[in-house]
């Protein structure tokens, strides 16, 4: 569920969580990126991959499962304040927003170190 | 121009340099993103803003310029090795490629400190 248009966070966020691109194939798409990129796999399932780099990391989503997409690290009051908060399958927290122009925004609570 | 299929880097890339998104207007998107977000406003113009986050830069970018990209820090050696190079009004160096599943993927050489 996408919440058009204002959202509340109080403190302005700073830091980009991670990026996502959409891919048809989770497994083809891992395999290019760690062919050309140093990055260390996170999570990787069907519909889903998460490969870390040195500053950020980079999701793989499959149509359908969710938009192409940046995310924000947010505190989980800046979730809540944002929207309704949907939980996932590795542990964080997130709504999702859109931005004037149709590009969707996550702000992502992700309680892992 | 875009080059489709194998590049060859040598040192593999491990950080990512910016994402873009592409929006109409960048004035009004470069609003957007200030009133939420504590980022610097690196570049502005009427087809193209540069967004200083604390780990990554946010591009934006408009329809016909450029795709919606990832782009990943090189020397210009790997740019150079991967493709014909552009030259861009900020000084950087780039080429652009797409992953087996037409996203657009940057390698760029910033020679700013």
């Amino acid at each position: 569920m996408e919440v058009e248009g204002q959202f509340e966070t109080g403190e302005r966020l700073t830091r980009m969580h991670h990026v996502a691109v959409t891919v048809t194939d989770i497994s083809e798409a891992i395999a290019w990126y760690r062919q050309r990129f140093a990055c260390r796999v996170l999570y990787q399932d069907d519909s889903w991959g998460f490969l870390k780099f040195d500053n950020i990391n980079l999701a793989l989503v499959t149509p359908g499962q969710h938009p192409s997409h940046i995310a924000f690290t947010s505190t989980f009051e800046q979730v809540a304040a944002a929207g309704p908060v949907q939980s996932h399958r590795d542990g964080t927290q997130s709504v999702y927003i859109k931005d004037e122009h149709g590009n969707s925004v996550e702000l992502i609570h992700d309680p892992s170190p």
